[in-house]
């Protein structure tokens, strides 16, 4: 089956038209990432084309390309900032690769030894614990 | 911490020498794809780098840029041969991260509505089933 249309209504689509807000932590001609409200762990960045993309599938492979760059250099930052372990990329496709917004992202979550990864649960971060790990991130990000 | 040195006697490493043996899905100048041989659900990929890097952090930006591309095709590749629902694609950094054999890899993971990911018990799946998935994935495969 063909990669359904690119719908203009998605959250991600409204935040990068500035209809919704978000918590930035990263922007340029190619991408914006910013803090995931529903974080699976501490410091769990989302990245993504300005373009119009649904998902992998989709996606234009140059734009792809200066994307990844994008989600290397906030990941190292993100390891830094957050003193993480490691770092869990995902990347979800349609609805049974566990895709629910329809707007390509990749995320980027900071691991410790020992700490699982929190359930998708539905439940918001309070606004000023995502915001103090957002300026931890900003802070160590380094030029692309 | 920076990440560690690449150490070339991981499994991908001799894999890509021609040391130890794959089942082959693509190869060019800039990567090499091959089946899993534990996989979490049937098709199950990976892609790997010709050149070394132990992961994501300490990967050159451009050659992560062409690989992603390759990621892509062959993701497509893997959804229409396995008519899957969906694809999940899972990058680890670290042992904190998930990461087992440090050598930089993407997972290609398709996934099919209510069917839940495999375990990674370290069960290898027998070699005539791998085989046949491989063989129509290549089949599937377009030139990039």
């Amino acid at each position: 089956m063909p990669t359904p249309a690119y719908d203009e209504t998605n959250i991600f689509a409204k935040i990068l038209r500035g209809e919704v807000p978000c918590l930035k932590v990263y922007e340029d001609d190619v991408a914006l990432a910013f803090m995931d409200i529903m974080p699976q762990a501490d410091g769990h960045v989302l990245v993504l084309p300005k373009s119009p993309a649904r998902n992998i599938l989709d996606a234009d492979p140059q734009m792809l390309g200066q994307l990844i760059a994008r989600v290397q250099n906030i990941a190292r930052a993100v390891k830094e900032a957050l003193a993480a372990d490691g770092i869990t990329i995902l990347q979800y496709n349609e609805p049974a690769g566990g895709q629910t917004v329809f707007h390509l992202h990749f995320h980027i979550v900071p691991r410790w030894t020992g700490v699982v990864l929190r359930p998708h649960t539905g439940a918001a971060e309070r606004p000023e614990v995502l915001e103090a790990f957002r300026r931890k991130i900003v802070a160590a990000l380094k030029p692309l």
